[in-house]
């Protein structure tokens, strides 16, 4: 069960001038479940990028990004059920047919057409079935999709994730439509798992490619369900340039200012909601680390906290065993702490204070505030002026059974 | 239950000469249970030390670096059932306080007294009972203790962790004897866990200090159980010069290779013993990366792999699901990897090259494998000549419930 999370209502996702989008059932793991997604831009289209930073980073993330840097884009392929990673060159041939077949039934050429895959990793794409669903996404094109999409690219995920908004540019309505989608080997690194969020704002590729890096990093770089970086993520901006204001070249400008809140706010909810659905999560932390020299060392505090699987488990249990939370902090690498003035809160209750227990924190504060399903966790690291926030969930029996079961 | 792990029997314990042991029940968190060590050193014993780098390490951790550096040590006291850590300045005091009650006990001063806790973190402990039951370990004191030892220092451990080895160093006979705990909250970091080993050989303190170190390193630091690692690691090596050889003050010297590689061989049984009785532990893995540049990048290789809790529950599900390997590879932070060169067996079954799955690989191999109770993951790097192992453990449903109910 996702942790305060509706599903979107189709009604509640508007559609984005210039995006088509299309779904069809192509039996690529398993039978009866849409499972290939096709979305269609219109000419005029911009759209930037950024990646997983894993290593063993997947086929599709290769082809996406020699692709972005060619050609204007006009459609984009996603798959799930097959990762397309650890596949070697059989596996970036295959990202690359895919480009090719989407291409042909679209009119364009394979450079413009952006492969994401995501599910089992070492595992290769069953291509004659791939090909034979593309014409049946074609088919199915349309401008009020969005909800269909978000459902056919989940993998272990509960719910579908997607968010809207609208803002004014100089006068002119522009919507912002996305979706997201992973629930488990969810720790973005400079992107994200999948992420797909489009505007009819006008902006430039430069402009373009500065808002993605920014909104990526106060969004789906903020949070963890257990560790992992994935090997697909892939968080992708595209502006159609339908909304009719002047284009957006300058990052000085206001209506930069006004689109890069809406879309990080955007980016937000879905990076959430992929916490709120993680893997057996019955919890919502937000861990607020303050007081830091620079953002990296809150940043670092913040991810001890969120990944410790002993910190995970207490919030699970809804155990104020709140001395492995102080453990984690100690554990972050900053190696001249002074631990003295560190202070914790776990929401408005005062823990830990002096290097140790606050004199007036009891423990039946610290229980009350464990039992809720969101949870603030704030850290003071009392050296300085930076902040940062990373959200994560609890860790509880079902992440095991469902990572246990999974591929069976 | 553990991981082929015999608990030790007493008789296969060896006592050393000039180390005696005496334990009793303090009632320090629960009653019925000895939760007391006391442990005395004749005079002319050398001890040395490694612990936490936690910054938030325990009062004890802070009283023993002080004390090793001022005297000559003549009594370890050890504690279970709160670790004294996360207390402060009241925590400093009461270790201290410690230690002034065994040194009136025993006739020695404060400062040859070494203190020890373990258990749960933010709490205070009870002194008065504390002090209530250090002389009823006096009273208890034996060389033939060991095991007594081993078993009184448990939190969440299954089962006691000792082990004993002789060697012979100048035609005389040199025994060695240790006691480890830990099961959870384990990723040593230039430490241990608790880790208490005896000799009776001859050595300097400073090549005791240089053993103690290169000792841990080979041992105590290449295990994890859930990567996080604790306030209160400890690892002491206690050398009573009782064997009658020439005191060993080279590191150069026959008797010190000699000497370290029997150490080396009681501290990995002992470390090993900690993964095998890991939380929740089914099975026990040995993760060995070659290939490497250095030592440093083949131990961020194998605590990627040993840590992802993704790889961890598919070991448990005995899924040979090897795309999460592979991802833990690539998320180690080795950012110039070249993929292409990256090979990965279980045990002798090579699974993936040349970036993907290994043409030869066959699924039915790899489920083999992954159905025994003890694997080895190996991975080469193919970049250099470095290597480096650690040793984990599985991931399954008995960790989330023992770390839920620790406490309660």
């Amino acid at each position: 069960m996702p942790v305060n999370l509706d599903p979107p209502g189709p009604d509640r996702l508007r559609s984005v001038p210039g995006v088509t989008l299309g779904i069809a059932e192509a039996g690529i793991r398993k039978a009866n479940r849409k499972d290939l997604l096709l979305i269609r831009l219109d000419e005029g289209a911009e759209a930037a990028g950024v990646f997983t930073r894993n290593r063993f980073c997947a086929a599709p993330v290769t082809v996406c990004k020699a692709h972005l840097a060619a050609a204007p884009i006009r459609a984009l392929v996603v798959n799930t059920g097959i990762a397309n990673a650890g596949t070697g060159s059989r596996g970036i041939a295959d990202a690359r047919a895919t480009c090719a077949a989407v291409a042909e039934l679209i009119g364009c050429r394979p450079e413009q057409v952006l492969p994401f895959s995501t599910g089992v990793i070492n595992e290769f794409l069953p291509m004659e079935r791939i090909k034979a669903g593309l014409p049946r996404c074609r088919a199915h094109l349309g401008a009020d999709h969005w909800f269909d999409a978000a459902r056919a690219i989940m993998t272990t995920d509960t719910v579908p994730k997607a968010a809207s908004r609208t803002v004014a540019i100089e006068g002119k309505t522009v919507t912002i439509t996305g979706i997201s989608k992973g629930a488990g080997m969810i720790k973005p690194n400079m992107a994200t798992m999948l992420g797909f969020i489009a505007t009819d704002a006008a902006v430039t590729r430069p402009v373009l490619q500065r808002l993605v890096q920014e909104v990526a990093d106060r969004s789906f770089n903020c949070i963890t369900v257990d560790g992992d970086t994935s090997t697909n993520d892939s968080f992708v901006l595209i502006a159609t340039g339908k909304a009719g204001h002047a284009p957006i070249a300058d990052a000085g400008s206001p209506g930069y200012a006004v689109l890069r809140s809406a879309l990080e706010a955007v980016a937000v909810e879905l990076a959430q909601a992929i916490v709120r659905d993680g893997e057996g999560a019955t919890k919502f932390i937000t861990v607020r680390v303050e007081g830091g020299r620079d953002q990296q060392e809150c940043r670092a505090v913040g991810y001890a906290i969120a990944q410790s699987p002993l910190v995970k488990t207490a919030f699970f249990a809804s155990d104020p065993n709140l001395g492995r939370i102080l453990a984690a902090v100690g554990n972050a690498g900053i190696d001249d702490l002074d631990v003295g003035g560190v202070r914790l809160w776990l929401d408005d209750v005062l823990v830990a204070s002096g290097g140790g227990r606050d004199p007036g924190y009891r423990e039946e504060d610290g229980a009350r505030v464990m039992k809720q399903v969101e949870i603030t966790v704030r850290v003071d690291l009392g050296r300085g002026a930076a902040r940062a926030t990373i959200w994560t969930c609890d860790f509880s029996y079902d992440y095991v059974r469902i990572n246990a079961d999974y591929r069976s």
